[in-house]
């Protein structure tokens, strides 16, 4: 057993910069288009074998230090009452979007064993053959709430925002059942078998640090709190926290997760004497000729050394344009870049 | 003559805090609807008498302190030779996309009085009747690559990606081209009339420190250089800001303009001694009651203090779903918690 990514996540010694990255079972694989030309995207979510098969996949391919449960962040919204389909143009549809009590009172805390049982069927088979840690995961609560009020995805949030603004009440509601969710949801998979949890917040950074603390960071923290006590380490992904680091720290989580807009040498020198860092590689930069992806993760690799701990990710998901030879040598070079001899 | 703002731009002391805000002539006052119920977007930015009545509602029913030209970033991309459409579903839709360097070839550096002097021709007609500084923009270097190498506006960029890291020397040719491009058109503003200028950077936040070190800053760098010697303010709007400020302040621009994400205490504390700040208020806190919304005001005027000079604005432009009352509010608020008595 591969335990490396554990450890690093604990901040203790490692014999090398342990690698996982954001969306690494993905549409970039040839191996994973295959399963989803034979099944759609929320069917794959809901098979236990399959989606294991295309979790372990990354795995064997490309030799990463852990796995991360293949589904999608909104399977637990769906569970807790709304419709969810996925369009081909538009992504994710939710309907009808939560703008006010009326909607919020249709919902419902779901009860994974019950509501989301092919989750933990899917982490319950996986562990029988992994040979690397496995992450389960699940959308921190402010992320999840912009999709039930816009309904979707979005480009101004103004909805999520009106929420905040003019229905507070509301808005406050829906987050605190949305904690709730997450913590049962993240409380189940972590006892069917998950070794680490990740909670996504990808779009809390549209927050300002006021209402960032207000609407994202409460929430966050109840979660930690409420895992704490599981003994698996938990991290927290913020897109968009350069603005936002000191705030952070404060989930209380064990790994901060930064995206790639901000120099993870700074983050370590400002906040990583008390947290392991996550990330942070532009997932874009998977494009470049080799010897400078090589430099990039150098670069990275000697940023993160001030903190606590690293372990190598993305800044953000694998994009579908990718090569996988790229993906390939990326985790190579990280392995072998920050090799202690 | 209001020359409140002028004087903050140049740090200069002032009875209160002057404000303006982005995109202040649009689709949130009835009056500017009621123009566009005659022409289309496209129409009325290359028609002066009507680019310069829009341009003077806002500053007749608000009271704020400049005037910006009404027109569009994209107004000089067209005149380079790109087609240029808007679409309701869209946005706005360039063609060809330049991916190579066959489309750059087919660009030009426009030559402003010829190729665009309705813009010219707005800001001279403008100077006859305002009582305030008018603003003159153009989009930044990078921020107009995105839109030319994605053919419009983008979630992800990847296209603008991959140009930098496959495609390099043509995407620094193009920005080189731009560069160009945006000094000729500030410079023939200014030349016509306009009091300060606003580069548009609405696009560079999507990159880390070290490709904004290479693929933005030194073109912001290279027209802040060229308009200095000009006599005018040069205002520099980065969006996405919050890990950028060092970079952003070796700009070299008077006022820098910041984002929401960001608390502008904090900015001020880091890069405020060197420069006056512009912003920050979240557009959508306008939803706000508005004694919450005062309050808002309040903390950003309080957090500014400590830079060199402040010029009250949004975070980002108005949104069209705000009330009118709303905004007039936040003026009035702006002057009345500003004032040295």
């Amino acid at each position: 057993m591969n335990d490396t990514f554990l450890k690093a996540c604990r901040a203790e010694p490692v014999p090398y910069t342990p690698v996982w990255l954001m969306r690494q079972a993905g549409r970039y694989m040839p191996q994973y288009q295959e399963v989803r030309r034979k099944v759609d995207f929320l069917t794959l979510c809901k098979s236990p074998e399959l989606a294991a098969q295309v979790t372990l996949q990354p795995v064997e391919v490309l030799g990463v230090d852990a796995a991360i449960l293949f589904s999608d962040i909104l399977i637990p919204v769906e569970a807790m009452g709304m419709r969810l389909e996925f369009s081909e143009q538009q992504g994710p549809v939710l309907s009808p979007p939560v703008r006010g009590q009326a909607e919020l009172e249709g919902l419902r805390v779901p009860e994974p064993s019950k509501d989301v049982p092919f989750v933990l069927e899917s982490i319950r088979l996986l562990r029988q053959s992994l040979q690397v840690p496995l992450i389960g995961f699940s959308g921190a609560p402010f992320t999840l709430a912009t999709y039930m009020v816009e309904g979707g995805g979005s480009k101004s949030f103004f909805y999520t925002k009106w929420m905040m603004f003019r229905q507070r009440e509301v808005f406050l509601g829906l987050l605190q059942m949305l904690t709730e969710t997450v913590c049962r949801y993240l409380r189940a998979q972590i006892e069917a078998g998950a070794q680490a949890v990740q909670l996504f917040d990808t779009w809390a950074g549209i927050l300002g640090p006021q209402d960032y603390r207000t609407y994202a960071l409460p929430y966050v923290k109840q979660v930690v709190r409420e895992l704490k006590g599981l003994g698996v380490p938990i991290i927290y992904f913020l897109n968009g926290c350069a603005g936002l680091l000191e705030e952070m720290l404060q989930s209380g989580a064990d790994v901060l997760s930064l995206d790639w807009r901000i120099d993870i040498a700074q983050a370590a020198r400002s906040v990583g004497a008390e947290a392991v860092l996550q990330g942070n590689l532009d997932p874009c930069a998977l494009l470049l000729p080799r010897q400078e992806l090589s430099q990039r993760v150098q670069d990275i690799l000697q940023g993160a050394r001030a903190a606590r701990g690293h372990v190598f990710n993305l800044g953000h998901g694998v994009l579908p344009q990718i090569p996988l030879e790229a993906v390939k040598h990326l985790v190579q070079e990280v392995h072998r870049l920050s090799r202690r001899s």
